[in-house]
């Protein structure tokens, strides 16, 4: 089968970068694998795990001559690679990227794309609490949603390259406007993420006696939390700040409803406790015939 | 090898009573297994699932004659069950419970036993989001933790048969007073329950159209929410009616974290959010030492 794109550039190799990868490869999905990312061990890591087929010491050489150039970066370093690669971008690339919040994304790289090469940005709805190229693996995106936000005036076969790609890295595909896609990720990953950190957070300043306890007794649900919030802390922080409004829009709710349950037990509101879990049951049999309940592991 | 006890009543057959006569038979812990629960069409399912010996209409005849009394009946029915057990116990049994809760456990218990019997409660921190009798699988308690929280005067040998019951079981056993189990137990497992109960409820609030994008796109971290959320609501009704000061308690540190959250992002603070993600990355790493990382499954 002829590759989708001669050249993909892979600006930045941590986990989801490492992932598209091993995938390209595997999946035979470009002709050619160039690899740029900022730090110099890094790069030599992925050198050492065989992940590209050239390594750049700058993103602009990565891009060189490339037909998709993915940025993998975290969302703060987004528009300082816009502008270092826009001069170098060959004429007809797409600019691509995995962020997780699109609006951000959008007026970041947008303005330093040259005319004639195009943007689709897009959001593979994946990931594992590791970070860095070793964590890495092919099968990351399988049966997982990838999530474009093109512009209303992007070409439609420049999309359909962009999705074709990610279906066949294994993801199903979902097109949608980007200040839809922040709000819906407000509420499915930043909002559990933010939550994850702040009550591990708490957990931080007990008394040591006590926090030991905790950890030691931490897999009656605590457990599950510290896992979320182990996530990488410069892509999370980044997270927020990009997509802060619909965030503290969603926290607010969240804020009313975890108060009206406060109420409820100071109360000791049984049936009120009991007609929300009830309610809460069913999202997840909704979850479960979405065929999104079991998380991917590295094989 | 001679069974630790003759014979053993499970009042109460869910997912926690239904997994202990699974082990029970199968690691030869009893000489006989007696079930009672209150639901006529859940004892004939416990029947149909061939969990036990006997099958007893009421919870005067399943203990009568047993050695060990295990109440695996929610929180906030433990009272009424002890008070209606308690002419039937043979003198010498051990009564204990599966509560998640211990300070109301021994609240509601401890009135009603007759001189010559022994309370030893214990709670096995080991569960699933399901529920009902053909849940329960006999590996749900390995290498969990079982804590017991037996009162000041209770004999050393009594609280030592239940231990090894629990190590029998493939758990860990510890012992801690309940005040200080509770309080533990509210920030392990209360509040994270809660927590997902309430961010799962603020998703049901969602415009319909919204919300169907928030299940289909709930592997970002959300789905991890709707497990916990799914778990029994009776069960957890009680739990917070039951633990509810040490709820109410670190419910309000947690707020009060999630505030200054909020507040960071509001102030477009990346260095105190970049802070406290990073603290947080490390408690992952004490649990995962502690060996609690990797959640039970039916096998």
């Amino acid at each position: 089968m002829t590759p989708l794109f001669p050249r993909i550039a892979l600006v930045g190799i941590g986990l989801i970068g490492s992932s598209l990868a091993r995938v390209i490869r595997r999946n035979g999905l470009a002709g050619e694998i160039a690899i740029y990312t900022r730090s110099a061990s890094t790069l030599n890591a992925a050198r050492g795990l065989d992940l590209g087929d050239s390594y750049h010491e700058t993103a602009e050489a990565a891009v060189a001559g490339a037909d998709l150039v993915i940025l993998c970066v975290p969302l703060g370093a987004i528009s300082a690679v816009a502008e270092a690669i826009s001069m170098s971008l060959a004429p007809g690339a797409i600019v691509s990227d995995v962020g997780s919040s699109k609006v951000s994304v959008i007026r970041d790289i947008q303005p330093w794309l040259p005319y004639g090469t195009h943007l689709v940005p897009a959001h593979p709805i994946a990931g594992t609490e590791h970070s860095g190229p070793e964590s890495g693996f092919a099968e990351l995106f399988e049966d997982r949603w990838c999530i474009l936000t093109p512009l209303p005036d992007t070409e439609p076969t420049m999309i359909e390259k962009v999705a074709e790609f990610w279906r066949r890295t294994g993801s199903n595909v979902d097109i949608m406007d980007a200040e839809n896609h922040d709000r819906v990720l407000a509420i499915t990953s930043h909002l559990p993420h933010l939550i994850a950190f702040s009550i591990v957070d708490t957990a931080t300043q007990l008394e040591t006696d006590l926090q030991k306890e905790v950890i030691k007794f931490s897999s009656g649900g605590f457990r599950d939390f510290t896992r979320i919030a182990a996530s990488d802390p410069v892509m999370w922080r980044d997270v927020f700040l990009n997509n802060r409004d619909a965030v503290l829009d969603i926290l607010g709710r969240f804020s009313r409803d975890l108060a009206a349950l406060q109420r409820a037990i100071r109360r000791s509101d049984g049936d009120a406790l009991e007609e929300v879990f009830t309610r809460t049951r069913a999202v997840r049999r909704g979850v479960i015939e979405a065929k999104q309940d079991k998380p991917p592991s590295k094989p």
